[in-house]
Formats: C-alpha cells, structure tokens, sequence
C-alpha cells in the first residue's frame, strides 16, 4: 500500500513551485527515476514508451521525406573531433572522454560522441565521390553525452537520447532548402502529434550551433512563462566539408564541395509535454503520444457480471491503447493514479451503470463528465480523443498567446521580464553587444528571429539604433 | 561509374576464402563501413534497415509477452560493477574507461556499459518492495562496448547494438520459466524470420555468461562449418539479488531475495543472415528480414510505355517493399547489383514483355526465371516470397544437419574436425578438464548441452568415465 499512498499524495502545485512540481510529476507519474552516475536517468516504461511514439512517429514522417537510418560509433577520436575550429570549440568542454580500453591505456583519447558531426562528415569524406552519389539524407537515432555540471531530468541530462540527421548535398541552395524542410517537419510533429505551439525562426548568430552558418529552431512556450528550445536545424555550408575534404565531382567534371545539414530532436520533448500540459493532478497527455489513451476503471469489480462487461467494453475498444485497471485498489486510488499518469480518458464502470446500459467518460484535460450507453462508447471514446488533442492545442496557444508581450522600449522589457513570465517581442539591431547587455540587464536570451517579421518600431529595443529584426526574446530551459 | 564497376565485380569465392567472401559481401551489398576508431564500425542504410527489420519483429514479440522497454545510463560507476565478483572478473578486462569529463578527471571511473546487469540490479534494489511490484519484465535496445583486441563487421566489434532484456521474479520457478520462454522466442524467431535453424541448449558451466546459474543458448551453423552463438538466455538465481539487496516483502511479509534473468540478440545477427544464406553473388535475404523484397527492372526504360508500366507494376505491389531501379545503368549491373544485395525477387520488364502482356520473375536463392502474365504478378510473387522463405529454411537445415557429426571416439572426433567443418556430437562426463582439452587437442569448444539429447555411448569421449551429457561441439565464431 505505501506505493499506492504515494502516488495519489498530493504533490506540489505548480503556482507554489513550478520545479519542484516538474520533479514530483516525473517522479509520480514513474517517467524517469535518478541513477547512480550523476547526472544521468533510468527511464522508466511509462516514459520510455513516451519516447517510442515520438520515434515511431518522427521516423515515420522522415522516411518519407527519404531519409535513411544509419548507425555511426559511439566514440570520435580527439584528432577528429579537432577538425573543425568552432565544432570543437562549442563541445569539448563538455565531453567525456575514454582512456583506457581494457587494461591498457589509449594511444589516443575518444571522446563519446556529444553529436556525431565529425563522424558523419569522416563517413562521406570515403563514401561520396560522384553526383551520383548525392544527396546523402541519413539519420541515426542514439543517445549523446555532454558533460553538464547542472541537469534536470529530460530537460537536461548527461546523456539523452535523441536523433540526428546528417545529409550531404551538390548546392547551397539544396541544403537550405533540407534545412528548413526538417525544421518544418519539426514544427509540424509538435503541433499535431503533441498539441505544442511552436514559434519558427532563425538563431542569432551568437546562439546557433558551433559551426553552423545558420541555426533554425522552434521555441515552445512551458506553463510557467519559460521558453523551451523543441528542435533545431542547422546549415552548415560547405564549412564542414572544406575542413574534411569532402569533395565530389559534377556532371562537369569539377570537384565541388559537397552542402551539408544536421538536424535533431531529443527526449527534452518529453519534459515539453510535461510542462505544456500538465496540471496539479499530473500528467496530462495528448491522446495522439499518449501510451495508454483510455482506461477501463470498473467498480466493485468482484460483483457478478462486472468484469465480464468490462472486458466487454474493452474489445469494443480495440482501435484505441486501452488498459483496464482491475487492480485490488480502490476506485478512488484508480482515478488519481490515472489522472497522474495523464491518461486521456476513462471510463468508469460500475454495476449500476451496467444495469443501466451505461457508462461515464471521464476527460482528463477537462474532467468533464459524460454519461454514454455501454453501445455508443466506442463512437464517443473517438470523438473525445479527437476533441481533447484539438483543445489541448488551443488551449496551449491561447497560454503562450496570452503570455506573448510586445516591448517597445528598454524600461517596459524589464517590466515585462520582472513581473509576466513569457515571450517578449522586441526589435534589435542585429549587434551581439546588445544581445549581450539584454541577458545582463535583462535577463533574457534570444529565442530566435520569427520568420514571420513584424515591425514593432524602427529601433533597437537597447541601443536605439535602427531594427533589423524583430526577435522572441524569454527565459528558457 | 567506378562505383558501378565495384559493385559487379566478382566478388572472392567462398570456396577459396571464406573470409574474404564475407568481407567482400558486407562491403559490396554495403551493410557497413570501417570507422575511424579502430574495431568499431559504420552501419550503412542497407545494414542497419536488416537490424531495424529484426528490431521491429523481435520488440513485437517481446511485447506479446508483457516486456516493457526502459533505458538505463549508458555509463556504470567502477564501484557498480564489482559488486557482483564473478560478473566483473569476466568483464573488467574488455571495457573502456570513462576517466574525464570535460575538463576535470572524474572522481570514480566510469565504464561504458559492456552489459547492464549492475545497472538494471541497482534500479531494481531501488525500485521493488513488495510482491506487487513483481514481475518485472523489462528490455532495452541499445549499443554496448567491449574492447575487443580482434574484431570483424558484425560479428565481433567493439561497439555493438542490441537488446538486453532483464527480468525480476518472485521465485526461482519463475525466472527459470522467464528463462526458457526467451530461448524459445528467439529460437521460434530465427527460424520462422531469419530462415535460420538453430539447436536449442545449454551452455557447460565454462561457457556460462558471468554471474550466472544457468545459460541457455541457440547455435546457429555458417556455411563454412563454423558455429555461431546467436541468442543467449541466463537464469541468475538470486546472485546477482543478493549481492546488489533486491528484496521483497511477500504476502506472509517475509522480505525474500528476488530471482533474476536476463538475455540478448545482437547485431551479429546480420553476420549469421550473411553466413547462412549468401552465396557467390553475393547476400541472399530471406524475405521477411529483407528491406526491399521485390526490384523492378525495367528494360529499355527510355521506350514509350516502359516506364508507365513499370509504375504500373510498382503500384500492384504495394502490399510488399518493393522499388524500381529506373538508374541509368545498364541492365546488365541491375541484375548483378540485385543479386549482391541479395534482394528475394527480381521483376524484369521490356518493351516486348509488355507486349506479349507478361514480365519475368527471377528468383535470388535459385536464380530460377519464371513467365507470368502481368495481371498474375502480385498473386505469384506473394506465392514465391513465401516459397524462398521456406526454401531458404530448408535448404539452411539440410546443410547443418549434413554438416553434424558423431563422434563416438577421440579419433574419429579428431579426424572429423580436421576434415569436415561443422557440428560434432559427442557424449561427454561433465568436467570441465575434459573440455579443456578437447580445446587443446581437438580445437572445438563446447557449443551447448541441447535439449534434445540423445544416447550416443555410455563413456565420454575424452576420458572413458561414465557420460552424463550429450554436447555440441564445435569451432565457433
């Protein structure tokens, strides 16, 4: 029983205190659990299962787009990780690095891979030769390392898994435009699959990726006002392949450096749903990633004839992920353990219902209540996933619309920044010093230049000099 | 076109050199690439599109029986891995060493998992209190590192990917079932998927993994004589619980020690597919493991009508992975590309095919041709996949069971060893000097104890004392 108390404890609320509710759902709703390494996570069923609907999904929508699945090693050598300048730069301070294999000391230090740039680029470097051969659109999925002094479950770990797309192209203007076509791709898997509004745009050049000509990202907005980075997508130019020598040659028998992009998405989305949607009685799923979609809650489930209807109810609903709860727990512990476990719906079933060829449906989003004959459930269990992944939408817009503030001048960004949790939009001139006096005075950082331009005033929120672009600027994960 | 001209080329025979037949096959149907880090490789779309085919079947087959996939940290701290003296001896000696992160020297070394019994132990002692909280059944897909000194693609690497299933059980009667319901499923699924025949066993206490109280194994037979160990299942008892404090309270609140399993597939699975069923043109994939099962060939592409019919023909096949070669080579290098890669049935579709209403099917494992009218098309080659499939099998169990042996005396086992590559079986008194020194002096090591025993002489082979096993043996990869 003390499993049981603890899940339907109370746990903190998220206007009391927004992280420590964070960690209580995680812990409660059994998403991850701490490890022995520092740093790292177990990820537990419910939460691994979280990740293989965003996997199967994502994989599903790359593929057809014509992406291929490969699998690079685990390590890098030193030597190759040096190849490009600000790669190496952006990461070595936080990899870890292997010394030893076996017994005996390494004649070159590997580090593990905290993004697998430099391996692909080596890969190509062999394997492209031709136009022929191009374009190389591959993907891996695995997990990554990054040495981080600080770390919170999903959001920030010392590994997290993730993929990472690698694909090699003839001309700049294919690159850009695979560059935008996955950060599309992105967006769109966030808005429907997980009921996340994203805003779209371009990094600044201070907060793109080491070695990228330019960084293209989606910022999702959490419940307490702080930005979420969700997926980036990166051109690289051909930086990487003039460091690498990756070269092939034309239908005019030059030898052209090949374009290249990365792209990646990671377990962070899981702490996104998390913090999107969930509320003081937990989790809070969108029915489309949600491993179990509907719960069979019978009542006095010893009683004749109950069970027999439950699993009845339970066939009906074959097209949907159902579990039936007929655990020796109360009703009571059965509903809060659903509802901190984020189940989209359930369904309550109890003798009288079944005298009066009836059930309840019950939503988790809403908690509203619907009472349905045993017949039609089916029907109306569809039509409520289909009303709560659209609600949980909009509502999730509306936050972050309702959370979005304009600043016009210095003072009221750092009204706004002080007293209303959210996005700021505000016009910049396009220098990193100002970029650099807004985080320290401030205390924001660049989300990213939308690519839906607005012009809030012809100067920059700082320094006053003209606007070159109008900015999301927030706190952020 | 030098990259054309490689993939036709004759490839080395497997009757002259076996090894470098495999080596050539993996290179030219292009299932994977040397990597930069010695001893760990690149695992190329065709490659790794094999592993995601096995994951897909296996992970569905696991779920069947109430597996729940988890991930556990990919680094196990030094002190983690001694806790269990007879697991860290067998695994010290081969893993790498984590000894930085980013800058600083760590304060515990950390090893990159070589297997993740400790971490799986360590979670559980945590994570379970009370026979409700048993069984657990959890897996996890992922890449391990062993430090190899010398390592082939697939087969031996020192970074590999698998699955590691790890379970918990309230009593030992029901790990040892946990146990054998594993072997069986990967039995059932090399046989059924991959077309391969395996003997079903167990290993001597010499070959059992570290730690355990029992292995179970299915040895595979290559084409050249050789074993190949290709899924093992092990029963921990409660070593492993007692050693990491995994306790629970049962229903008379006594605390008891849980008994633990665990068991894995590899990618060295790719290599037995290679093994098994390739030939001297190249891989030959049994059907429902192969990522493309049908090639269309269009011949005179460039003629009216051809291409239309081809997409034509495409489009009736939807129900199988099927793709045109519409390149412009030649084809000649079509059919010869197809067949290095293996790929079940062949489509060959000309101007004249199309006007005499009919195509011809080609088939991989016997290079039969067959005539058929093009409306017949998907209904024949639903009929052949499933033929080749069964072929395949067939034709894979005649070659091991012509290729075992009896050996009734050290002579004869000798001689058969030196002489005919493949199984040996032979009675044997169960010590381990025994096997020593059938290793010695015989050169085989003891594959598995199978299930199916049978009485070939009351004495064993080596010493002449009474038999109590009759064992597989054999030289292994």
């Amino acid at each position: 029983m003390a499993k049981e108390k603890k899940m339907v404890e109370a746990i903190t609320s998220m206007e009391e205190d927004f992280a420590q509710w964070y960690t209580d759902v995680v812990k409660k709703a059994e998403l991850c659990d701490y490890a022995s390494v520092k740093g790292c996570m177990v990820i537990k069923p419910d939460g691994y299962a979280l990740w293989e609907n965003i996997q199967n999904e994502l994989d599903k929508r790359f593929k057809e787009t014509g992406v291929k699945n490969v699998y690079m090693p685990l390590f890098i050598p030193e030597s190759l990780l040096q190849k490009e300048k600000d790669h190496v730069e952006g990461f070595a301070p936080e990899v870890a690095w292997v010394t030893h294999g076996g017994l005996e000391p390494l004649q070159e230090r590997l580090c593990v891979r905290p993004t697998s740039e430099t391996l692909f680029c080596d890969f190509y470097a062999g394997d492209i030769h031709s136009y022929r051969d191009l374009p190389k659109v591959y993907n891996q999925w695995c997990s990554v390392v990054r040495w981080e002094k600080t770390t919170r479950p999903f959001l920030r770990s010392r590994e997290f898994l993730w993929q990472e797309g690698h694909t090699a192209h003839a001309t700049a203007e294919e690159a850009e435009e695979r560059t935008i076509q996955m950060l599309k791709l992105y967006a769109d898997f966030c808005e429907d699959f997980l009921a996340i509004p994203v805003v779209r745009g371009q990094k600044t050049d201070k907060e793109k990726f080491a070695g990228a000509e330019a960084t293209y990202t989606i910022e999702a907005l959490m419940h307490d006002g702080k930005a979420l980075q969700s997926g980036t997508s990166h051109n690289f130019g051909d930086g990487f392949a003039k460091a690498f020598g990756i070269q092939y040659s034309d239908k005019d028998n030059q030898l052209k450096y090949v374009h290249q992009t990365s792209w990646g998405m990671t377990t962070r989305m899981i702490g996104a749903i998390i913090m999107v949607h969930g509320d003081n009685e937990g989790l809070v799923l969108p029915p489309k990633v949600a491993p179990t979609q509907v719960v069979i809650v019978p009542i006095r489930q010893n009683l004749e004839g109950v069970m027999e209807k439950t699993l009845e109810v339970k066939d009906m609903l074959s097209n949907f992920r159902v579990k039936v709860d007929d655990s020796d727990k109360s009703p009571g512990w059965k509903f809060s353990e659903s509802e901190m476990r984020g189940i989209p719906v359930r369904v309550e079933l109890g003798p009288k219902d079944i005298e009066a060829g009836q059930a309840v449906l019950v939503r988790r989003d809403t908690h509203e209540k619907i009472t349905v004959a045993i017949d039609e459930i089916p029907a109306k269990v569809g039509e409520l996933l289909e009303t709560i992944q659209h609600d949980m939408f909009e509502r999730a817009k509306a936050h972050r619309d309702a959370h979005t503030y304009d600043a016009h001048s210095l003072e009221e960004m750092k009204d706004i920044a002080d007293n209303k949790p959210g996005f700021i939009r505000a016009m910049w001139c396009g220098c990193q010093e100002c970029e650099d006096k807004l985080k320290e005075e401030v205390g924001v950082t660049s989300r990213c230049m939308p690519f839906k331009q607005e012009k809030l005033a012809d100067t920059c929120v700082y320094c006053g000099k003209p606007a070159t672009k109008m900015v999301y600027w927030g706190k952020a994960y």
